[in-house]
């Protein structure tokens, strides 16, 4: 996995941040303690709490203030990787084995419920009640995304509208409420805030089509699982989409009422989506949530947090995992 | 079921905290509005919620101040229901089919987050970083104690150092939360949010060991599921424990060694512990626990709302479902 490439103005910072999360995941019980350092240093990027303390930067920044925020970020998304990974009964995530594997699926729901807690009492170490908001709502969406699929791949329209749900829910809203929380530290008026939750939203979408993009055309070494995940899930994405309504490519449709792929039709629709080009599509789509996202930044001032921001877009549309 | 006896004080606001939880379980997600409101009007007797708008009465008593926390502990204990019976795989809760029976475990699992995160947003309503602080510890609390089942019936000792740690955070954690948020809603000193907060705790203490009796005396109609549940779970209590300890009692520490019950050693466990007065000693030591607490309210005037609550402590001890 290329590593987040970190802005020198936050290194230090990001530092404390993991420091402070690693701090606060000690439990009374073993367990918890235990699968929550597991998930919380599997080689994470930080992406999220970064983009907060950039998004902090843009106004008046002060460690002290946004801290605790940009904790909260990880420790949610942590909690939602935990739950997700027990939904989808992954294996592996990272290349290293999902909590309900090595434990238990008991243990992982406590987990996540566990981490999800702890981010709220950081949050209230952080007393905005607008942070505690922005991020209880994501979480929230979060869950109503997990809970509506992409049941067709096409017609277009509907797929796509079906797709954007689901990706602006479980992926773009929290990176949207990192922005925003990280924004609202940073002493930012209402229309700043705002604006950066447009510029993570846009950088959450991004982030995910190229994910979704790797999974059909990446290799298991640099994704740390088998290529073709999405489609072995029965979980419809972006290039399947788009493959679908390329010429010739309307036979790709049936995968959404298939129960169950076998490991070579998986293969040969990996190979169809390919040849159809749905990946170079979806890429596109990344390309302009990047853009928008981009144009939200010029509204403010040009800075190194600005420019380490633009930094992150680029670096969400180019990794290869 | 017993309804819960509402202190005439608090019949109207406990009805707009009941209406404001109804109100805010709405989704856009068709399943978890459907699975939250389920499990939100299962029949619950609202009882933390009573706790927490009367120790707010022992203060300065507003409505609006204290709302948000009687309705975010109802949210809290909901996503710990749906999130409990997950784990004990169990098929009915007060005579209703569980969450995870009527929809699947994937609906459960994001029902509880979903409630979790909704109890949250609502804390941020009632802006006071202490009370979110109290839930929040409360909820990791919760999930320590979900992972530390009592492990031994003998020795004494030990099984009663495990049921009580247990205990303590499972149930008596969230009473002492609500009473907390309580109080501080309702401006009490420092010294005063703890005291409630003892209160709480120790009611919540006697109404688990009360629950724990009623799974060894009472009966499927009053419960609303078969009695022995805890047995057939694994699930060791306090009136396994008392009974074990008694003169005669010693083969029933074999329970805990027990991969599997069947019916008839489950109804044979049970005929023993009521032989071995089990349930009376268990149901002595609920009494002390609601001692203690009604000697926390002490410290307090007398009132309409220390008379209601000194009548919870009552209703938690002698209610028989």
């Amino acid at each position: 996995m290329n590593p987040l490439p970190i802005p020198t103005n936050i290194v230090d910072d990001l530092q404390a941040v993991d420091a402070r999360i690693i701090e606060r995941v000690r439990s009374r019980a073993a367990l918890i303690a235990a699968a929550s350092s597991h998930i919380l240093t599997s080689g994470g990027k930080r992406i999220r709490a970064a983009m907060t303390l950039l998004c902090a930067q843009l106004g008046q920044y002060q460690l002290a203030q946004v801290i605790h925020a940009a904790a909260a970020v990880e420790m949610i998304h942590a909690a939602t990787l935990v739950h997700d990974d027990l939904i989808d009964d992954a294996e592996r995530r990272r290349g290293k084995v999902t909590v309900h594997t090595r434990w238990d699926s008991g243990v992982a729901l406590m987990v996540g419920d566990y981490l999800f807690a702890l981010a709220a009492v950081e949050m209230s170490l952080a007393p905005d009640p607008r942070i505690i908001a922005f991020f209880s709502q994501a979480v929230m969406t979060i869950c109503e995304g997990e809970l509506s699929p992409v049941m067709v791949v096409a017609p277009l329209e509907q797929a796509l509208v079906e797709y954007r749900y689901k990706t602006g829910c479980k992926t773009a809203a929290l990176f949207e409420a990192g922005c925003k929380a990280g924004m609202a530290a940073g002493g930012g008026t209402a229309e700043q805030i705002e604006r950066a939750g447009r510029f993570g939203y846009g950088v959450g979408m991004a982030f995910q089509i190229v994910d979704d993009v790797l999974d059909y055309t990446g290799d298991e070494q640099t994704l740390g699982k088998p290529a073709g995940g999405d489609l072995r899930q029965g979980t419809i994405t972006l290039p399947l989409i788009y493959a679908a309504a390329n010429p010739g490519g309307a036979h790709l449709a049936a995968v959404a009422d298939a129960e169950h792929l076998s490991a070579s039709q998986v293969d040969e629709v990996l190979a169809e989506v390919r040849r159809l080009r749905g990946a170079e599509q979806a890429l596109a789509e990344a390309e302009r949530y990047g853009r928008e996202a981009t144009t939200e930044l010029r509204a403010f001032a040009p800075s190194q947090a600005r420019a380490a921001l633009e930094a992150i877009v680029r670096f969400a549309l180019d990794r290869r995992g």
